[in-house]
């Protein structure tokens, strides 16, 4: 097969354009009645809607029809990466989301507190969602467990959440999730499926009844569930790949964690708001090239089923875009990572709205920026893939392919 | 991998009917401002905007999202074959743009004049763009090497680029340039990455230091750089895949080589203008199925940023058209290989309009034929190596796939 990112880092050239890739999480929406506006187009969003007469709109796929993609798929799909060809491990999402330093051949689990009754069986998949105190305390009881031949980090995320990590040689990472996603019954048998795979395994198995032994006396979380083992999937590091100096602004730590495993530089900043986030990114302006920025709420709003809540918030978003659009960027990108209406609650399938001002777009006719104006747009249907390499396109950074 | 041309060529059949593929060069384009026409739409073009009742639209991606096709890679896909599978050198390219009678196992090299300093480094990889008559008095003094065993063909093209062909048994062309793409140093060693391909860089060595020895009198270009070393990549014959007697009416030297190393028949012709084109067309009607016309201005405009001259092209193509429309075809396809928006200055990576008229097409609505009525034609987002299949379906060219 055409190595497609080998091609397009051959035709990139560093040119100095300046990119901004603005996503709103789970930006795509649906109408709640028949005839009604999407959340984008419920909005009051005069900038962007006056950015749609010097833009090209597209509606954009993320993974294929009918995939509702995770965070993972979505992101890796924005920064330029086929998502069915690259796969990150949710332990590995899990442990960069809370910035722990993971080294290419971690293991990394997410790790849930959980909670058995006296035959072993699970009660509680969550333990309860003790708060996050509660969770550091347990983590600092698991640390003790030591077994030879092998690092051993614990760290508390969430609630009942936290990471495991092991540093070690030869260990492998294809072992399924030893929580049954049930109640009633125990937890599964953690079994490798391979050699080195199973080597893992085998200390898994000897961490987790030690760690039942410790816990037994802390209900509701006296036991934990084992989930998303994996490893760095060794990704080809973005900035080399498109040449260009690449940073990141986000909130939540998953998002700067994707965006630190393909190489983007993280910018360490207190900003919670877009207003907030759009700041950063002017105080760091001259630094770098291409600027990844995340606005998590959005996504939140619609897993909670908040319509508008979600208008607010790109409500919000258009407000404060005139600091990004008096930075005049080459390129400015806005879209999602994936559809999260609120009308179902959750991560969906449909396809995204995309938004690309450039002075080298093919104008087209839109008034107003929303799923339905992009479905004629000029962009036409494209991939959530070939957004980035659109980007660098339409920036000048893109050489021809063949004579 | 299924081989696509296979299956094509199992469901062709050669019915007797007529297809012309009109091709502007370059005729995607960009409007200067927001709400303004693309070249294509701003011209007057009667003849066109009536096809659009009875033709089917679309907008085509040449060979992948954000990438700028060259003009080898836009024709082929023009021509049914996938561009990222079947790649032309670039010496091949510009043997034949000199109209060279390039022969199969023929070794083709795009060279450049340079300039060498007295320790071998290079200061010019141009050679000050010395004039064409000097690049050939230099080719002549070139043509005095001989290498037993290989015939060498020395040819100029324009300022400091000449053509260097080698004929001769058993050689390969897995050799990468000898240019540094820098100057300051020397020239690179010329090697080849396999046996058939060293025996060729074992003539190039030889070649390549009788020619320092007699250049060395003859400043600015006393050296030379070879580049694009390739042969004739050995595709599959159009008139015998698609099953139609084809020709090729062209003006430049460069598409008369692509069409003739897919197999099409070059007829010979003085014509110059689009409408002497047309009239070499219907002079030959009898004699082929198939029409590749190339019409080369829209480009050249384009490059030149020369928005109203592109405008005149497409009307002048346009109040020619009656000589075409009159020999009734049964497939018309009007199109481009690439954009070159007079905007750019450039070859861009913008999807390209298409008009197919056809009694069998599903005819739409437009009443213009211009990129923005093309992102909502009947024909829908294609790919321009389906252009090709779709004109021999449109002409009941092919068969059912599967029973």
């Amino acid at each position: 097969m055409i190595d497609r990112l080998k091609l397009i880092n051959e035709m990139a050239v560093d040119n100095g354009s300046k990119i901004i890739l603005l996503v709103m999480d789970g930006l795509g929406g649906l109408p709640l009645e028949p005839g009604g506006p999407t959340e984008l187009e419920a909005a009051l969003t005069p900038n962007m809607d006056a950015l749609t007469s010097r833009s090209s709109l597209g509606l954009s796929e993320v993974v294929a029809p009918a995939f509702s993609p995770g965070s993972g798929p979505g992101h890796l799909a924005l920064f330029g990466y086929d998502p069915l060809e690259y796969v990150i491990g949710r332990g590995v999402l899990e442990a960069l989301g809370i910035n722990f330093p993971l080294q290419k051949h971690d293991i990394a689990i997410r790790a849930n507190f959980c909670t058995l009754d006296e035959k072993g069986n699970i009660t509680d998949r969550r333990a309860g969602r003790i708060p996050t105190p509660e969770c550091a305390r347990r983590v600092e009881i698991l640390r003790q467990i030591k077994i030879p031949g092998v690092e051993i980090f614990v760290e508390p995320v969430k609630e009942y959440r936290f990471v495991l990590v092991l540093r070690g040689e030869g260990l492998g990472a294809t072992i399924p999730d030893n929580d049954p996603q049930l109640t009633g019954v125990p937890a599964l048998p953690i079994k490798g499926e391979d050699a080195a795979s199973e080597k893992t395994a085998a200390i898994l198995r000897e961490w987790w009844a030690e760690a039942n032994k410790l816990l037994a006396g802390y209900p509701p979380a006296n036991s934990c569930l084992l989930r998303g083992i994996s490893n760095d999937p060794g990704m080809p590091r973005f900035p080399e790949v498109f040449k260009i100096r690449s940073a990141a602004v986000a909130v939540y730590p998953m998002y700067k964690g994707v965006s630190r495993l393909v190489g983007m530089h993280l910018i360490e900043h207190n900003a919670e708001t877009p207003a907030e986030e759009f700041e950063v990114v002017k105080q760091h302006w001259n630094e770098y090239d291409f600027f990844f920025i995340h606005i998590k709420k959005t996504d939140s709003y619609g897993e909670d089923g908040k319509f508008d809540e979600r208008v607010h918030v790109i409500e919000s978003v258009d407000e404060a875009l005139p600091v990004l659009l008096n930075l005049k960027p080459s390129v400015l990108v806005i879209t999602g990572d994936h559809s999260t209406p609120a009308k179902l609650s959750r991560h969906s399938w449909h396809k995204l709205p995309v938004l690309l001002a450039s002075d080298t777009a093919r104008f087209g006719k839109a008034t107003k920026f929303g799923e339905t104006s992009c479905v004629t747009g000029t962009l036409g249907p494209i991939h959530h893939m070939d957004i980035l390499p659109l980007a660098l396109a339409h920036s000048l950074r893109l050489g021809k392919y063949g004579a």
